[in-house]
């Protein structure tokens, strides 16, 4: 689904939390309103759908609209929503930069007949064209034929033992985790899986996670929902440093491919995590969101491997096949499995049908033979992203590994905002760094970047997107 | 998946929560083996199946095992799991009635091999063995054909739209129900509904909801779980009185097809609990987990037609489907839906592939054959249990109106714990009425009773599971 907010090119750097939210929502709308990055006429998403994406309560955006009404930076009008008024002159004109197709004059444009943009390189998304319906429905048949009939009964909190043991195989044969189906719990995405262990990991007396200093609100905000205080550990050339986990009853890394600054947990901090575990009793949660994607190496494995009775491994089928089947596992030590399990119950178990469906979708090979066609689709979107950068934007370069479903792009200085607001201009949907740092992130050297999501566009969309994309790139 | 305890033959009687969970559970585990319930050699189930089971703490169990390992009731052997322990004399031999294969001895004989019954009537299951797997598959084959790429992106956290508007149309014509698609949230379960909602509620300021004397003792649990209070209502020869929900914020009742008593709410009272919620501002919470099936007549038309703006109508697909979808639905006022859409948010979402495939079932009409087959197959089936009683136990009568999955069979006074107990050395897993009762139940006249789930075993375990219930009951 199209985020209501970034297609509006408003790039809000709200606060995940705290007194000032609602003041903050009001002020970044207003300045979009008057800067002219909100066009007059658009029509902002509803108050339940910016509230949803910004993870915040609705009460709180219902507010900010009604003071920008009364304000009259906003209209709002039965059937036809709340927009941003007309009459309201930019300030500067938005998108003046070299090779972009936004008129020079200041004057206010009619915006996009729709606010949804006509290409999209967010991050977080595979290509979901690329979904293998057929396949899958073959799978769904040969699972849903062999089903024992009380697979359709309230199932194990864990998740079905036929994808338990699935999971098991192939992570170990593909990550190198040590894995039993015992110790594997079933959950409907990564995000779940942080609520689910965050309530745990709480009720065990913990009170602050260490993260890194760049990564997903929305992981944040559900770790914070459970009660803990998210600590972001440095982020310097080599990456993130887990040195610092000091006091902090956990760590959430990203080892394989640092999310989004795209590198790898460096060797001798892997090392590091896990001493700091062991020493302190502490626990690693290792999101392995896309570590079957690798482009110039055999993947790194698991840190699992390195102490599984410390490092808690997430893996999810949300980048590998798809995000709306909602299927995401844990493989857990021993004792904590229990927990999870419990914790989780029976009530908010997935479907059994996607989940023998996806053991039959693994135990067959198909999800070998999806994930190698997935590799290779996304390696030559990274390698055109590459060389399109050096032939029409040589000042630009994507940092971080050959690995997953995104890069980073690193910008002049003080050019990221701009930037994604000319890209918006051009009717694309990009991401700027800012939204992945951590309001308390540790980084000497903070760069201005996009964050480029090259797995998200359906193939008939990509050259359209890259072309887009480079226009609005500093030459 | 069989409930380990129940296959004991033990019904534990334990209060939801509070401070002597643990030595109840250790007293009543005590006794059972004590009273020979628990035969020597009968192995317990895993202190994580039994906790999930009772919805408690796994500690709980694990603390109460070990207790009474150390007092040598119970053995704990590597490998073996934890058991009975054999040279514990029965106090009194268990099952000596009337038509029970059970020997009259006093003396432990073996258990069975496995602990898993033969048949089961235990309620709340549809017959698993005739979920239509090929009807389904043939739904899934034209949703995922037919679904834009988008649907298989991050969701709507109020279900997929498609899905929304089938369920629009059915519930209109099938329950009278007043539905607007974007009145409808989609959820795992009635159970994972009631916890949205008690999270609502509770952040409303509600702190006391108003329950059925009679009921799940999981939905008490996750209301109380949100920190709500469960204040019964009186039950009476005309069913549940909803006159006294007094100073609730909220009002949970199953008005079509009380469970488990398997009566209708009045049609008196119906008009009482609207009142109520008029004049108070109350919410009614109608549960209509079975609303589909009755065999005398029309079914009544659903509660929430009276004022859909203080009636949230919750149904699913458990019952008429299969447990193992886990997909449920809420029609909410339309001010609720937004904050119920907010509390799931999009990380507990369900699979989009069954969502979009029971869209097309019920569009499709495939939805309305299966419900109109189950009704005639459940119809027959009780039938068949009313024409075996009046043959076989006479003085055992079933109440309630002819409808549902289940029927519940009053009993002599006093005899309700042994019949389930000679039920289970039959063989025969069968719940006893007592685990329904609230703690703080309401009723002047309670009685023994089995609650006969009817709809539970496969169609070739039928007549079978009928002979060892008629087996078991006083002649």
């Amino acid at each position: 689904m199209a985020k209501p907010w970034a297609t509006l090119g408003v790039d809000l750097h709200l606060e995940p939390c705290g007194p000032h939210l609602r003041r903050g929502l009001t002020d970044a709308l207003r300045e979009a309103v008057r800067s002219g990055r909100l066009a007059p006429g658009t029509r902002l998403p509803s108050s339940r759908a910016l509230a949803a994406d910004l993870g915040i309560a609705r009460n709180t955006v219902a507010d900010a609209y009604a003071e920008l009404v009364a304000e009259g930076w906003l209209t709002a009008r039965q059937g036809s929503g709340t927009r941003a008024a007309a009459g309201v002159v930019p300030r500067t004109p938005p998108g003046q930069r070299k090779g972009t197709a936004v008129p020079s004059s200041g004057a206010a444009r009619r915006p996009r007949e729709d606010t949804r943009c006509a290409y999209d390189l967010r991050p977080g998304f595979p290509d979901l064209a690329s979904f293998p319906r057929t396949e899958w429905l073959k799978a769904a048949r040969r699972a849903l034929t062999a089903a024992p009939n009380d697979a359709f009964g309230y199932g194990d909190p864990r998740g079905r033992a036929e994808l338990r043991a699935a999971l098991a195989g192939y992570l170990a044969r593909a990550r190198g985790v040590r894995a039993d189906p015992e110790w594997i719990v079933v959950c409907a995405g990564i995000s779940h899986g942080l609520k689910l262990l965050g309530a745990v990991l709480r009720a065990r007396g913990v009170r602050t996670v260490a993260v890194e200093s760049y990564g997903l609100g929305a992981h944040w905000r559900f770790l914070g929902g459970a009660g803990l205080r998210t600590a972001p550990l440095p982020f310097d050339r080599l990456g993130t440093d887990p040195g610092e986990a000091a006091d902090a009853g956990a760590v959430l890394l990203t080892p394989a491919h640092q999310f989004p600054m795209g590198v790898p947990l460096h060797s001798d901090r892997r090392a590091v995590v896990v001493d700091w575990a062991r020493r302190t009793g502490g626990l690693v949660l290792e999101d392995d969101y896309d570590g079957e994607f690798r482009y110039d190496r055999q993947p790194v494995g698991a840190l699992q491997d390195l102490d599984p009775d410390r490092v808690v491994h997430l893996g999810t089928a949300s980048k590998s096949l798809a995000p709306g089947l909602r299927l995401a596992w844990m493989v857990l030590p021993p004792g904590l499995a229990e927990e999870v399990a419990e914790a989780k119950g029976r009530i908010d178990t997935c479907g059994v049908t996607d989940q023998l469906t996806l053991a039959e979708f693994i135990t067959s090979g198909a999800y070998d033979r999806h994930v190698r066609s997935a590799r290779l689709r996304y390696r030559r979107r990274r390698d055109a992203l590459v060389a399109a950068l050096a032939a029409r934007a040589p000042e630009v370069h994507a940092t971080g590994i050959a690995a997953g479903l995104h890069a980073v792009l690193r910008l002049p200085p003080g050019s990221e905002q701009s930037v994604v607001q000319a890209a918006a201009w051009q009717g694309l949907a990009v991401h700027g760094l800012a939204r992945y740092r951590h309001p308390d992130a540790i980084d000497e050297q903070p760069m201005d970047a996009l964050v480029v999501g090259y797995g998200t566009p359906p193939d008939h969309a990509w050259s359209g997107a890259l072309d887009a994309l480079c226009a609005t790139l500093p030459g």
